[in-house]
């Protein structure tokens, strides 16, 4: 398991971008717009197989799903760096807020009007 | 500046779903369709906004761009979790053949060919 | 059966946007960051079902997953009519495109190689 | 202008599938999850370009868009056949339903709390 923080993965994208150049083209619109991409081009990699065999993907398909996982993750560190907000407790508050609008005891095993996690 | 680290998230991401008997919807590919679903949300925020004017968010789309953004992250850490993979040494991985591809001296202020960071 | 054409369509929807000033919001770069967030959201409609009760939807999510792919369709004629080409006749030559590199001979049954239609 | 329709689109692409064995893919979950991702690489072409750049594409680019925005549209044709709705007709009422809800005296010119058409 890495040691590596969220925060070293902001602090290594924006020198990244600094090095490059590219901070101009990393608005928070065009990161969430870049996001979206990554994000489809990760569901394309399920689109055809079924429940079953996406939990047991071959080595080539799993190599590049872990990209496109990281590519997602990369665009959203640095969408929140842009906007100046901490991702890992924007993570936090929306599952206590999840928490109490997906009570245990109310939803267990359904799907059907609580259908997020 | 949380402490939480991925590893915290997925941990309570697994209790989440354990205790509302959630697991079986979790496949990977529902995870990956899910994520699409909130990328999507996420981009929505930012559609008609200039770019000028997604740098200079009121507090009302803030507060939503950081819930939609972590909605992003939990998917994306629940995907990590079911898959068995660890998701910042892919980003750390990631990174690196990014380094490789778009050499600082090659690719700087372009976004032409290197359109990725 | 409607005797609508995608023409009629884009007609109505360039008035719709004229009578409330709203061209100088639907640049093509607007306009494709839209048609993903309505994609996610016909998307999130199916994330939680499985194949088999995608195929069978009850009537209220049957009439919303028609207005989100009505969502997709007015943005995609809006982001044609706004770059000038013809969706329908792109559309044919996606197609002639295709029959050429999936043959039906050849990959009859086979999602693996060529896992698009 | 072609003169073809869309109900010869919905023809054409059901005798594809069939010649190839492939309609068993094509569930509503997955031409939806589909979608998304053609959906994610149209939106990659835009995402480094400002707007005004988004009005003025290269012919390489512009050859691009128009792929992807029929692969978009090739996908939602099928997923309209296989839950046998009318696409066009889905596509009108929502054009009435945001008529009504977005009148063009109300919201002239503004796309803060009306931004769709």
């Amino acid at each position: 398991m890495t040691q590596d923080t969220l925060s070293d993965l902001t602090q290594r994208l924006r020198q990244f971008a600094a090095e490059r150049d590219w901070e101009r083209f990393h608005t928070p619109k065009n990161l969430a717009m870049a996001l979206t991409g990554e994000a489809g081009e990760l569901a394309a990699e399920f689109q055809w197989l079924t429940e079953a065999e996406s939990q047991d993907l071959d080595p080539a398909r799993m190599a590049r799903v872990q990209q496109e996982a990281a590519d997602v993750l990369l665009y959203l560190v640095r969408l929140a760096d842009k906007l100046g907000f901490d991702l890992l407790e924007a993570a936090r508050l929306k599952i206590e807020h999840n928490a109490r609008n997906y009570p245990a005891e109310q939803v267990r095993g359904s799907a059907r009007k609580y259908n997020e996690y």
